[in-house]
C-alpha cells in the first residue's frame, strides 16, 4: 500500500499545499530495479541526480550499487560532494573560468571527478587551468549522436579526441552522449531502436578513436527511456538515467514506467470554484513546470499535471490547461469539475525533474510518516 | 549609463553564469515613475512583490510612497514581514486550515493585514478560525471582471458581499480584481480600454454592494499594463502592479515599458558551438521560464529570452527556441550564430516574474558594484 493510497484513505495528512510528496519505498524499488537491470547487462550505472537534487537519494542510489553519480552543473556537484558523493561525472562542457575554478577545487575533494569537453577551445582552457593549479584532470569527450545540443559532431570526434588526448594535464578516459528518444536524427517512440542505435553509434565512434591511437576506456550513454536497450547491447560501459528514480507521467507515456511505479505526487488545494466548469488550484506556473507543451506530438499531454481521482486513477474530466503564476485553472470536460473549495487534489507531474526543481523542500514518506527534505541542489545553476 | 552598458563595455565583470542582474538605479526610476503617476491620479499604489520576491525592493517601493504591498501567498508575506513590511494585502483566496493558521499568526505581527475571500465556504472557515483565535480579520472580496480565474462572478458579488459582511470576526472593507489585458471577456492589446473597463466594472460592482447596505471602502484593481488607465478614471482607490519594477520584454510588447526602462538582464555562457547554425547556453528550462509560449498571438515571442547584441539592441539573428533542463539551444536565422565557446551572452527575459523565481539569488548593481541578494521569497508556495 503506497503512501498516496494512505493519504487518499485519510490515514496520512497532506502537508501544507502546494507540495510534492515522494514515496521512499517506491523510489527504492525503482532504484533497485534499474540497478539490477544494468548490472545484469554487465554495465555500470551512474544515475543523473538532476531529477531529485537531494544528497539523500544519491546515497540510496550509491548504496544500491551505482558506480558514481552524474551532475550537470558544478554547483550541483558541490552539493552532492557535501552529501557524501565521492565519484562524480560532470556531464556538461566544462566552460567558463569561474566554473573551471570551482571544478578544480572540487577535484581535490573527490576520489574521482570526471569533467567533460566537447571543443578544443574548452579543452585548452581546462588544460591551462589544470596546469596553473598543478592538478591533472580526468575528462570525457561528449559526442553528439542526434540530440543536436552539446557534443562534438561525430565526423569531428576523432580529430578532437586526438587533440584533447595530446593536451597536458588532461587525461581523456572516455566518451559520452545523450540521445534518448532520437532515431536517425528525428524524435521516435521506439525506445528499443533508439537505445540500440545510441550504443552502436558510440561504440563505432570509440573504435574509430581507438584506431587513431587514443585509448577509450568508458563509453557512457543513456537516459531512462533507453538505458536498458543500450546496456543490453554490451557495447557500452555505463548508462546515466535520471528520471527513473521517481518516474512521472511522461515516462508512462514513453513506456518506461508503469503508473504504479511513479513515486511522486503533487498536492494542491482548490481555493475557488467560481463556476461549475472551472476551479482554481493554489499553484500555477511557479508550482507546475511548463517545459512539456500541451497537446504536442506524439504524446498529447492534456494538462501541466494529471489530476488523480478518488479511485487513485487519472481523472480525465478535469484538466490543468491554463495557469498564471499562482493560479492553476482546472477546466471540466463535461462542464462540471465536481470540486469544492478547500478540497485537496492529488496530481501526477508530467515531468518530475522540473517539478522537483520548483520546490524548496519536498516531503519524503517512509514508515507511515512524512518528513520535509530540502531540495539542496535546487536552483544550483552554475 | 546603465550597468548593462558597463558590463558590455567590459568595465564590470559578469558574475558566474547563468545569472540575473538587476540595475538598481533603473528599478528605482521605475518605482518613482509609477508612484508619481498613481499619486497624481489621486490613487494609492500597493505593488505586488511577486516580481522581485526580495524585501529590499519592497522597502524601496514603500519608501517611495507605496501604501503597502501585495503578496499572493502567506509564506511570501511572512518573508516580507520579516523584511519590515507592516501593511500587506494577501490578494489570494485565504483557503486551507494550514494557511489560515499562518495568516492569523501573521496578523498579530502586522499593523495591517488584509486577507481575501471569494466564496462563502472560504469566508465561513476564515470567520470560524478568527473566532477561535479571538482575532478579527480585515478582508476584501475578490470579484471576477473577466480573467476567469479566482473571484466571485459579478452577478453573485452583492449576495456574497452581504453574506461575508454578516459573518462575525470578519471586517469587509473592500473589493478587488485582476483583469489586466482582458476586454469584454477576451484578450486585448488595448491597455486603455481594458484599464477603463476594469475600473468601471469594479466601481459599478461597489455601487451595487453599497446600495445593498454594505460599505465598500477600497476598490483595488490593476496590473502593470492597466494601472494608469484604471487609476486615472478616479473610480478606484488602489492599484497593484508588480512587473513595472523591473520590466521585461513582454512589457515592451504590451507598450507598458520602453526597452531602456528594463532593469534586468540574464547572462549566460556559450558552452558549445558544435556547428555554425547553433550554439548552446549554460541554462535551459531550469533557468529560462517557459510560461510565455513562443509564437502565440498577439505578440509572437521568438524565443524564451531575447539575446542582446554588442550594440545593446536585440539580436534577432539568434533565437532561444529549444531547451532541455540545462541546455539552451540558440539557432541562427542566417545559418551562423557567430558565437564562440566561452562567450557570455546578455539576454532580456520575456517574463521577469518567473525568471527571478528561477534564481536562488540575483546580483544587484548599484554604484559600480554588483552584490548578490537572496531571492528570499523564491519558492514560497504555501
Amino acid at each position: 500500500m503506497n503512501v498516496f493510497h494512505e493519504i487518499r484513505a485519510g490515514r496520512l495528512p497532506v502537508p501544507e499545499t502546494p507540495c510534492l510528496v515522494v514515496d521512499e519505498s517506491l523510489a527504492r524499488e525503482n532504484i533497485a530495479r534499474v540497478q539490477q537491470g544494468v548490472t545484469a547487462a554487465g554495465c555500470q550505472l551512474r544515475p543523473h541526480i538532476k531529477t531529485h537534487k537531494m544528497p539523500y537519494f544519491a546515497r540510496l542510489q550509491l548504496e544500491a550499487g551505482a558506480a558514481g553519480i552524474t551532475c550537470a552543473k558544478v554547483s550541483e556537484a558541490e552539493v552532492m560532494a557535501d552529501g557524501g558523493a565521492e565519484d562524480i561525472f560532470l556531464a556538461y562542457p566544462m566552460v567558463g573560468d569561474f566554473r573551471i575554478k570551482r571544478a578544480l577545487a572540487l577535484s581535490q575533494r573527490e576520489r574521482r571527478l570526471i569533467l567533460a569537453v566537447d571543443s578544443l577551445e574548452g579543452a585548452k582552457a581546462l588544460s591551462d587551468a589544470a596546469a596553473a593549479a598543478g592538478l591533472p584532470l580526468e575528462v570525457r569527450l561528449e559526442v553528439d549522436t542526434g540530440a543536436q545540443r552539446t557534443g562534438v559532431l561525430r565526423d569531428h570526434a576523432v580529430d578532437l579526441a586526438k587533440a584533447v588526448a595530446a593536451l597536458p594535464n588532461l587525461r581523456l578516459t572516455g566518451i559520452y552522449t545523450f540521445k534518448s528518444l532520437v532515431l536517425h536524427g528525428a524524435p521516435t517512440q521506439d525506445n528499443d531502436a533508439a537505445g540500440k542505435e545510441e550504443a552502436q553509434l558510440m561504440y563505432d565512434t570509440a573504435q574509430v578513436i581507438r584506431a587513431a591511437g587514443v585509448e577509450v576506456q568508458d563509453i557512457s550513454v543513456g537516459s531512462t527511456p533507453t538505458w536498458r536497450q543500450a546496456a543490453e547491447t554490451g557495447l557500452v560501459t555505463e548508462v546515466r538515467p535520471g528520471t527513473y528514480i521517481f518516474g512521472d507521467w511522461m515516462l508512462t507515456r514513453e513506456h518506461c514506467a508503469t503508473f504504479d511505479q511513479i513515486a511522486v505526487r503533487l498536492y494542491a488545494t482548490v481555493v475557488s470554484t467560481p463556476a461549475p466548469g472551472y476551479a482554481i488550484l493554489d499553484g500555477g506556473t511557479k508550482t507546475f513546470p511548463m517545459d512539456i507543451p500541451l497537446d504536442a506530438e506524439p504524446y498529447h499531454y492534456p494538462g501541466y499535471a494529471i489530476p488523480i481521482g478518488k479511485d487513485g486513477q487519472p481523472d480525465w474530466n478535469v484538466q490543468l490547461r491554463r495557469m498564471n503564476e499562482e493560479h492553476g485553472i482546472l477546466t471540466a470536460q463535461n462542464g462540471e469539475t465536481g470540486l469544492t473549495v478547500g478540497q485537496v487534489l492529488e496530481l501526477v507531474p508530467i515531468h518530475v525533474c522540473t517539478a522537483v526543481n520548483m520546490q524548496n523542500h519536498v516531503f519524503v514518506a517512509q514508515g507511515g510518516a512524512l518528513r520535509p527534505m530540502d531540495v539542496a541542489a535546487r536552483g544550483m545553476l552554475v
